[in-house]
C-alpha cells in the first residue's frame, strides 16, 4: 500500500556522518570551551544534516495548521465541544489565537489548513481547503468502525505532500486544531508502541477524572472495533485524524525534500510516529520542540529515541510549542555562522 | 554593614497578590484551555508583578557582562589560562562570542563591564571601567584569605548599582566572564547553602578527573582561610569575585526599580543567591534562563525555590543561556496582550 508513500532523503548516510563531523569540528574551534553550548550544538548539527550543508540557514519558515474534526467527539471524549474547532479556525484566521500571536512575534507565515473540519469557510488568503471527498465534515466515529477509509486516509497524506510542495521556505513548523484529537493520537500511540492504554491517553484540553475515565473507555471500545488496524497505514485509517494522515503527507515532503520539521506536541508526534514507522529516516529532519503535559508524550519521545528542546508543561497544540522553540533554531544557526574562532578572535586554548 | 544596601520594592505584598490573580485571570479568558500554556503563564504572572503592571511590556532589554579576574586562577583551579578574560573582553566587543552572537539575534544591548579584569582596555562605546581601586586587575588568592576587603567588595556592589541606574529599559540580562569563577562561585554555594563543597563544585569550562579534584582541593583551602566570613556580604568578599560583587548591585537596583532580572548560569545565580539572602524579595524580578549542566546549579535553584525555563545542558555562561531564553519573556507578554478571548473571538467554553 505505501510503495508511492515512501520518502527518497536527500544525502547518503556516509555523506551524512561526514557532514555532522565537519559541523561539529566547526563548533569545537569557536570561541567556547568544547561542548558547551550543549544541545544547541546537538541542535547545529541535526539542522545541517537535515539541510544537507554545512552552512546550515532557515528561511521563510512556515507554520501550518492542520484542522479536522472527529466522529469520536460525538461520544463526549473532550472537555470543549465540537464546534470549537470551526471556531478556533476562524480565531487563527482572525490572528487571536495563541499560535497567530507566536507566529506573528517570530515571523513565521501562518496556513490554516482545513483538512475535514464540520464547516465550510469563507475563502481565504490563509487557508488552504484540503476536505477529503466523503469526510468533508471529519472522520467517522472510530469507536464504531474505520474513522476513515484506506481511500480517504491516502488522499489526505497527499495532499498534505502537494501542500508542503507548494510552500516555499526549508521549514515546516507542524501545528493541529481538532476537538478530540489527543484520543486519535493515543489510539495511534498504542496501536503504534503496544504500551497500554492507561500509559498513552491523557486529559486533552483538561478532562477531569470522571471525564478521563469515561474517555478511556471509548477508546478502549476503538481498539476493539479496529483491531485488524495494525500496519501503520491501517492504523493511521482507522484510529487516525485526517488533520493527522494530512500531516503525515507533509512531514513525508518536507523530509523529501530536504527540509525542516518542527514538531510541536502529542498530536504532532502522532503523524510523525506514523511517518517515522514507514521511513525512520524522516526522523533525522524533525526537531522535537517540547515535551507536552499530556500524558503518554515523554514516554513517545523516548519510544522514538529523541529528546524534546522545551518543557514548559505545555498542553495547547496548534502549533504553540514549536513557536516557541523556533529562536532556538535560528539561534543553532547563528551560532555556527557568526561565532569567532579561538584563532580569528586570538584566544587562548585550554591549558589542561 | 548594609543597611544602605537594602532595596525597596516598588509593590506591597497586598498588592502583588491582587494583580496576580487579576492577570492569571486575564489569562484564563483567553482562547485556550485553562493553564495550556504551561509554565509560560505563570512567567507572564511574574512578569506583570515584577513590573506592577498587568499590562507587562519588555523595552530596550540591557544585556551586561560582568568580567573580572580571580587570584584564585594561578592556583590552576580552571582549564583554561587567566589571560582568556581579558581576550573574551575582546572578543565580545568585537561581535565574536555567543552572547555576541545571541544578543544581535534578539536586539539585545550588548554593555561589558570591566569589574577588575588583569588588562586596561582602550575606550569602547560598549564598555563600562568598573574597576575598584586596589583590585584593577583582579581579587586577591581566596585560597590564602579573603579575595576582597570589605571596602572593595562595597564598592563594587555601588558601582553595580550606577550602572544599572544609568541603563535604560526595564529588563537587566546577567552575563558574566571571568576565568576561576566557578570556583568563586562554588564557595559562595558553601558557604550560603551549607551544601557540601563537592556538591557544589563542578568542572567548570571543561576539567577532566584529575584537574576537578585539584579545583575541590584549593577550594577547601579557600574556606578553610575565609572560615570567619559568614554573613552573605562577608561571604561575598572573602570568596566571590568582583563581577559576582557587582552583580549583587545591579540586581538590587534592577530590582529596586521595577525592572526584570534575567539570570544566567551559575555565577549568575551566585550573584543573586547574596542579593537574595539580603533582601528575599528581589527573587520576585528574577527568572532563572536556565538550569546549567555545571555540578551545583541545580540543587542551588533549589534551593532558592526556583525553576528554570531552559535545560539544554549549557555550561558557557557569558548570558548566553539568559539570551537563549529571551524570547520566551517576549512571548509570556504577547499572549497576555495580544491572545483574544473567549467572549472576542465568539469560541464555546468547555463543557465539563
Amino acid at each position: 500500500m505505501n510503495t508511492d508513500l515512501e520518502t527518497t532523503l536527500p544525502l547518503p548516510t556516509g555523506d551524512r556522518d561526514a557532514l555532522r563531523l565537519r559541523v561539529q569540528s566547526q563548533l569545537d574551534a569557536k570561541t567556547k570551551p568544547l561542548g558547551a553550548l550543549g544541545r544547541l550544538e546537538s541542535l547545529t548539527v541535526q539542522l545541517a544534516v537535515a539541510l544537507g550543508t554545512d552552512q546550515p540557514a532557515l528561511h521563510a519558515p512556515q507554520m501550518v495548521v492542520f484542522a479536522a474534526d472527529h466522529g469520536m467527539a460525538a461520544r463526549g471524549v473532550s472537555a470543549y465541544p465540537a464546534e470549537v474547532t470551526r471556531q478556533m479556525v476562524l480565531n487563527f484566521l482572525a490572528g487571536g489565537a495563541a499560535v497567530s500571536v507566536l507566529a506573528r512575534q517570530h515571523g513565521l507565515a501562518l496556513t490554516v489548513a482545513d483538512c475535514g473540519v464540520a464547516a465550510e469557510f469563507e475563502p481565504h488568503p490563509m487557508l488552504a481547503r484540503l476536505k477529503v471527498p466523503g469526510a468533508e465534515r471529519g472522520t467517522a466515529d472510530a469507536s464504531r468502525g474505520p474513522a476513515m477509509s484506506d481511500t480517504q486516509c491516502r488522499t489526505a497524506i497527499a495532499q498534505g505532500r502537494r501542500l508542503v510542495a507548494g510552500l516555499p521556505g526549508n521549514v515546516l513548523l507542524l501545528g493541529e486544531m481538532g476537538i478530540a484529537n489527543t484520543s486519535a493520537a493515543a489510539l495511534l500511540m498504542v496501536r503504534l508502541t503496544g504500551e497500554p492504554l492507561g500509559a498513552c491517553t491523557g486529559r486533552g484540553t483538561g478532562l477531569d477524572d470522571a471525564g478521563l475515565a469515561a474517555k478511556r473507555a471509548v477508546l478502549a471500545e476503538a481498539l476493539a472495533a479496529n483491531a485488524q488496524a495494525t500496519h501503520p497505514l491501517q492504523a493511521l485509517a482507522a484510529l487516525g485524524g485526517l488533520e493527522i494522515a494530512t500531516m503525515v503527507g507533509a512531514v513525508q515532503q518536507a523530509a523529501a525534500s530536504g527540509r525542516v520539521v518542527v514538531v510541536d506536541g502529542f498530536i504532532t508526534t502522532a503523524a510523525v510516529a506514523v511517518a517515522a514507522a514507514l521511513q525512520p529516516a524522516v526522523l533525522a529532519h524533525c526537531v522535537f520542540a517540547h515535551c507536552s503535559q499530556e500524558t503518554g508524550h515523554s514516554r513517545w519521545l523516548k519510544h522514538l529515541g529523541v529528546q524534546a528542546l522545551l518543557d514548559l508543561d505545555l498542553r495547547l497544540g496548534e502549533g504553540s510549542g514549536a513557536a516557541l522553540a523556533w529562536p532556538l533554531l535560528e539561534s543553532a544557526c547563528r551560532v555556527l555562522a557568526e561565532m569567532a574562532s579561538f584563532a580569528s578572535a586570538g584566544v587562548s586554548q585550554r591549558t589542561s
